[in-house]
Formats: C-alpha cells, sequence, structure tokens
C-alpha cells in the first residue's frame, strides 16, 4: 500500500505505513525471517493536544510514529491548524539533535506527505516531566540536562555563532507556520487579557481574578511588549503565496512564521511535558512550534512551568508539609537552570568569540571589558525576557484556553483555586515588575514569599 | 530607439529616452506642434553620491530623471551597488505621496529594467535644505511639514494603522536591497568604531577623538542595540536567491532588506540633503533606502542633521556672533519637529484606534488610562530610539566614509575640527545617555551646554 496523499492513520494502517517505508522495515527488521516480522504491535500514545501518537514495537525495535492533524485534537476540527507543523518539527529534531545529541531523540523519518514523523521511542522509566513532577519525583540532573541543551541549542543558532549569511540560511529552513504562530499570539498574548470564548478558569473561586487581568493595565503593557518580541515578522505570507502559485515544492518555505526577533531557533513549546525523564536521562521532544525567535521564550517556558508545579505542590497532597523538601528541590531547580544556563552560554561565547558570529564583531568588541560589558548586557535582558515569557505562560495556563495537569489534578476545587491564584499573583507580579531582579536568587525568594 | 536592456543614460540618450515613453512625451508635449517638441534641454544636476540626475525640460513642462547605478558614484566602481534601489525608491514616492501628497514630488514613470525614475521638476527657488542651513536661511514651515510628513508615513504604515495581513502586503512589497543594508550596517554601525580603509577625518586634529571613539566600551555597547534594531531581519535573501532561479519577473520582491523591527515603512535617509525647501513648500525626495524598518531612525536623521547643521555654524562665519539667531532658531526647530510629530502621531493613534491596527487590540487596550499609559510608553521609547540613531549618524558623518557639507565646507581645517569636535561630543553623549532624557527641552538644554 502506497501513501500517496494524507490520509489519517490509525492502529491498522499505521502498520501499512511501517511497512512501506524501507527505513522503518529495516529497523524492526521486518524482511528478516523470525518473530519480528510478525509481531508488531501498536498502540496509540498520544496525549497532546495537536497530533497522534503511535507506538510501533516488536521484539526488534520501538519506534515513535507521530502524525499532525489538520486542527487541533482537543478543540476538534473547529480550530483549524496547519498540518506542515511536522515539517518544523521534523527540522527541529534534526538541528537541536545535532547540537545536543544526548537530549533530543534520534528522528528516523519524516514524510512531509503524511505529516508524519518516525522517531527514537524512550522506553519506561521516561516518562513526561511534568508527571514526575506531579509525582513528586526529584530529577537530580534536570537542571544540568536542561540548561545544556538550552545554552547549546541557543548558542549555536543565534547570530553570536553564525555569521549573517549562515543565520540567514537558517532562519529560511526554519520559516514557520503564520498558523501557529497566529495561535500563539492568541492564546498566550491576546486572549487571557480580553473577553474569549476560549478562556476558562476554576469558576466562580478565580472569576474575580480573571476580571482583574482583563483590568490591569500595567500587566496590559508589559504583555504588549514581549508581543512584540514575539509576533511573526510580517511579511512571509504574502511573499510566499506568490511564490505558490508558481511553485508547489517550495511549500516548506512558505506561510512563515518569523518573530520580531529573531535571536535563535528556539523550541518554542519547552514546557514540562515537552521533556521526557528518567533521573539520568533528559530528553526534549515535540518542537512543532520550533522557529527563529526570542531565547527567553524557551528558558520563561521551562522555568514558568517548574514554578507552576511548585503551587501546585499544596494541592496535591493531603498535607502541605508532605511536599516541604519536594518543593526546595523544584526551587533548587528554577536557580540552577538558570545560573548553569548563564554559565554555559557565556563559556561558549567566549569560547567562540573570534569566529565567525556576526552580532559582535571582534574588531569593534576587542577588550575583555566590553566583552564583559556586552555579555552582562546581553544577559541580563535574556533574564528580563526570561521571566516575562515565562510569566505570561503561566498566566495562560490559569486562565486561558490550555489547562496544566499540575493543576486540573486537584480535585478539590477551592484548593485548586487557592493553588492557582497564587501562581497567578506571582506571575503578574513577575510580568510587571522582572526589570527590577538581578539574579534568579531573587526570583526564588520571592516564590518563597507567595 | 528602444531601451530593452540597462544603459547609463548621458545628456543625449536621455532625450531619445524620454521620446521613447509616452507618459514622459505627453507631459512635454512632444507630439504637438510649435517649440516644446524642438526646445528640450538636459542637465545633469546630480550631486548625491549614488546616481545620475538629470533636468529634462522644455516650455511645457520640466521633468527630473533619475537613473540608479551599480556602484555607489562618490567611490566609483569598486564599491558595487545594486541598481534595483530605483525599485524601491519608486514604490516609496508613491506610497509616501499617496499619504503626504503636499511633500512629495510626483512620480510620473517608472523603468524597472533601467533603473529610472521620472518624477516632477521642484523648480526654484527650492533648494536643498542643506545649502539653505549652510547659507543660514529661516524655514519658518520646516517643523511643521517634516512633523506632519514624518507622523503620517509612519503612522499609516505601521502596526498601529495596519492589520497584520496589510502589513505583511506593505513589507513584502518594499522588501529592500540587502546591500544597501548591509552598506548601512557597515558605514553607520560598524566603521565609526574600528579601522576602516573608508573612514576618514580632519586630520591632525581629530585623530585623537576617532582614536577615543576606537576605545569607548560604552559607546560600543550603545551601537550594538541600535545596529540590532536596524539590522537586515535575516533570512529573505536566501528565499529570494532560490526564488530567483525560478521566476524572475519576482526580482522585485528579491534580495530582501528586511529591520529587525519592522515598524513601519521608513524613508532610510533623511538628512537635510533628501529635503527641498522653499519659505512656503517642503519636499521629501530620494527615498531609495526605504523599508520597513525603525521608525526612530528617521525621526533620528533629520534631528541629528540639524544638529550638524547647529554645530557647523560657528565655522561659517567669521564672527561667531553672527549666527547667533540663526541657531537658535535650529534649535527651535529641532524642539518643534519633535513636539509636533510627538501631537500628530499620537493624534492619528487615537483617531484611528478602533480601526484595524493589530499592535494594541481595542478589546485588550480598552480604557483611557492604558491608551494613555501605552502611548506614552510607546513615544518614550521612539524618542530614545530616535536620539540613538541621530548620535549614529552624527558620528558616521565626522568619522566615516560621507561626510557633511555643512562641516565641508568650512575651509579652515583647525575651525572646522573644533566644530566637528563638538558635534561629536554631544552625539556621544546622546548615544550613551539618550534614555536619561525625557523630553526634547532636555536635548536642546544640553546642545546650548556645547
Amino acid at each position: 500500500m502506497a501513501f500517496l496523499e494524507f490520509t489519517r492513520l490509525d492502529e491498522r494502517s499505521v502498520i501499512e505505513y511501517v511497512k512501506s517505508v524501507a527505513a522503518l522495515s529495516s529497523l524492526l527488521k521486518l524482511d528478516d525471517e523470525g518473530d519480528a516480522a510478525e509481531k508488531l504491535t501498536v498502540k496509540e500514545i498520544g496525549d497532546g493536544n495537536l497530533n497522534f501518537v503511535f507506538l510501533v514495537s516488536n521484539s526488534a525495535h520501538s519506534v515513535i510514529m507521530k502524525q499532525s492533524l489538520p486542527y487541533i485534537r482537543c478543540i476538534g476540527e473547529s480550530w483549524p491548524l496547519t498540518k506542515d507543523r511536522a515539517y518544523f518539527e521534523a527540522m527541529a529534531l534534526e538541528e537541536q539533535g545535532r547540537i545536543t545529541p544526548h537530549h533530543v531523540p534520534q528522528l528516523y523519518h519524516f514524510d512531509p506527505t503524511m505529516s508524519l514523523i518516525a522517531m527514537r521511542y524512550l522506553p519506561p522509566p521516561h516518562i513526561i516531566l511534568r508527571k514526575g513532577l506531579i509525582a513528586g519525583i526529584q530529577y537530580p540532573l534536570l537542571a544540568r540536562h536542561i540548561a545544556h541543551f538550552m545554552a547549546n541549542t541557543l548558542f549555536f543558532t543565534s547570530l553570536l555563532f553564525h555569521s549573517t549569511l549562515d543565520h540567514k540560511r537558517q532562519v529560511a529552513k526554519f520559516c514557520g507556520n503564520s498558523a501557529l504562530c497566529k495561535h500563539t499570539e492568541q492564546v498566550v498574548f491576546s486572549d487571557p487579557y480580553q473577553i474569549s470564548q476560549y478562556n476558562h478558569w476554576t469558576s466562580p473561586y478565580l472569576d474575580p481574578d480573571a476580571e482583574a487581568l482583563r483590568h490591569d493595565n500595567l500587566l496590559k503593557l508589559e504583555i504588549a511588549i514581549l508581543k512584540s518580541k514575539y509576533m511573526p515578522f510580517p511579511h512571509s505570507t504574502l511573499l510566499c503565496s506568490v511564490l505558490l502559485t508558481h511553485i508547489n515544492f517550495l511549500i516548506v518555505f512558505c506561510s512563515s512564521r518569523f518573530s520580531e526577533q529573531a535571536q535563535a531557533l528556539i523550541h518554542g513549546d519547552l514546557h514540562t511535558s515537552s521533556v521526557m525523564v528518567t533521573p539520568e536521562s533528559t530528553q526534549v521532544i515535540d518542537p512543532e512550534f520550533a522557529f527563529y525567535g526570542p531565547m527567553g521564550y524557551d528558558i520563561g517556558a521551562f522555568l514558568g512551568n517548574l514554578m507552576l508545579a511548585f503551587f501546585a505542590q499544596d494541592g496535591l497532597v493531603d498535607q502541605p508539609d508532605h511536599r516541604k523538601a519536594y518543593k526546595e528541590w523544584i526551587l533548587e531547580t528554577v536557580e540552577d537552570t538558570w545560573n548553569l544556563f548563564y554559565k554555559n552560554f557565556v563559556a561558549l561565547w567566549d569560547e567562540h568569540r573570534n569566529g565567525a558570529g556576526e552580532a559582535y564583531l571582534p574588531a569593534v568588541y576587542n577588550n575583555p571589558e566590553v566583552q564583559l560589558l556586552a555579555q552582562k548586557r546581553y544577559m541580563t535582558e535574556l533574564f528580563h525576557d526570561s521571566l516575562g515569557f515565562g510569566a505570561a505562560k503561566m498566566i495562560r495556563r490559569i486562565v486561558g484556553v490550555a489547562h496544566v495537569e499540575d493543576f486540573e489534578s486537584i480535585t478539590d476545587a477551592a484548593k485548586r483555586a487557592s493553588c492557582e491564584r497564587k501562581a497567578l499573583n506571582l506571575a503578574k507580579m513577575l510580568l510587571k515588575d522582572r526589570t527590577k531582579f538581578e539574579g534568579i536568587a531573587q526570583i526564588v525568594s520571592a516564590i518563597r514569599q507567595f
């Protein structure tokens, strides 16, 4: 059976598909004699909002098959979404995997027609980090691994490392999906601050809180700044629609999604459900929102979701004290993640400062003092960006369309609302006052006070 | 005679060309009987660095014919420059003329093959503003006119007025010329701060000043920020080169030049030689550097060049006192230009705040207070951007490749250097401390202290 046009796969047809692709047949040893060829099992294991995910395995191997659908799975066909996003996910897996192979699952196969990615299965005990955080499991290497992932993927895709020409080439490859971008613009930067049919919250407890967001002028000012940093670079769609009428194969370059700040290749959705963990392993998955955007969007997503996990803890157990040590571990992880990121990133910058990067020409930034000043300023702005984006992402998870399991699994609504309110208030403060903070230790102190 | 491929026009062939184009023949009444057809005169009147400009006239009419050459005229063929810039100039003349018809000469004809623009001749007593400033002529309407031009062209091409889709369409039309952009990046944002074969200054007087620029760490930090606001959006060239191999007619969309901050359609070179004036009329010409970039780049160019004119005055006359009143008029013009710009721009914003503009959605920015706060913040950032870009442009005119006639016409080198040094020191201070200034009156006070 050949798959020459987009077909939504099910547990049956995915087997047909695997058999039709040589790379996958070979991994699963389907052409060999013996048991492997016979005993293929398929399980749909997707729990995300946007895709179907199948685990196809036999005694020889296990493969993840992820298919993007042309709408948001949890909302249904009423919210269409381009399935071209699989292309960007595949490209990002490849690029981030090249840069940090220990923290990204291997890409086996990509089929643009089917919007289908085949990649390495991360076997148990790998679980989604968010589930680990809900269960109260400590991951002693998490901060180090994520800091490594972020510092390397962000540095090596920025103009600190790239020449302008290389940067252009890379950005072109990742010119993204305007539908996905428009989606983020709406759900992260607009809806929480206006009346929207998609918004919901723990009602009636948080009714006044949600109302207050829509009347908080200072917050609206800050979100405007972040939105403009994230917003798609406004030209590519037309250029590409002109194109499309002429060259079909260029479709991957089209309906582009650029940030006003094309700082680096960002994962674009680096929350705690995009990370799979064991105590020894940290794997970053699902980069379908990847594009050249502001670095702080990734760092903020990760730190903001750790903070959500922190505030959920008291609702997850009967006695708040039961998770006291665990809450401390989360705060340490917040602090270590930023500090290790900072250290790694600046070390990479120092190492490559006489390289091809064109942001700070060595002939101009030609002494250790100016280098240090430039780095400090750069990192301070990145820190403030990260706090702002992190806060924006916390807010939208409490009053916007898509919530997080950390809070959703607290069944007592009053208790849940109380946890959410603390997180919301912290996030509001961070969004408004982020530039007053000089280091992550101050953030951790502020969290402790809530 | 037909002009089917690029031919550099001279005083002879430009007549052949005019005869071959119906729109121009008709304006000049070449097909009518009588004197007009016979007595065409041609004069090369270009004094810019990048083009040849012919005045073609007879008793019926006068037409300006401007041809772009594939190199920088004043440097010669050693510094090649794409002639596609004529396209952007024609598009900008048309767009800015549509928005502010009283301040932009009418476009009659554009020939992409010949890189040729035909436009209305601005007859005497119109002169280049810079020459008027050197001669000490006051233009009482200048501030009002330029403020009107800037407020309207910038507002109506920004996301405050455009929907995202319209903005995309417009930006696509103006995706510019990466060569021109690279040129600006180098001559404005890099060369003055590093050793470059193109730099020159009033030597030996300013040798230590030029040297000091290359060792001023704080200045280098600030210029990095402005450079990143101006820098081309880093993707278009590749996308377009891919394109080019396929669709030749799309050449005008290609080798794009985008700013990281695609805020509005800016003139891109709004110094005092890009403005022609009489006491009653103010006309903005030469928008060949036009692209969607930071608004402050235009405002800064104009204000910065007025400041250069201010500092040149003492060198232009034997007794400094002779130009005392004139210097005061320049300072008033600096102050009025910004203040009237501010007033006009905010009035346009208020008038259109419930329109299609997507930067501040009416449903989010839905009360007068937040509207006022958002405007104040926006205008303050724009003010600081303008000061920074203005300062950068002053510096590059003193130690970079292309100088200004205001200073160049001071024959006594010691005297010239003394004027230049004051301007340079003011510009350095503005570039470093621009965010400390709250209004233009403070800037004028600071200038008086130099």
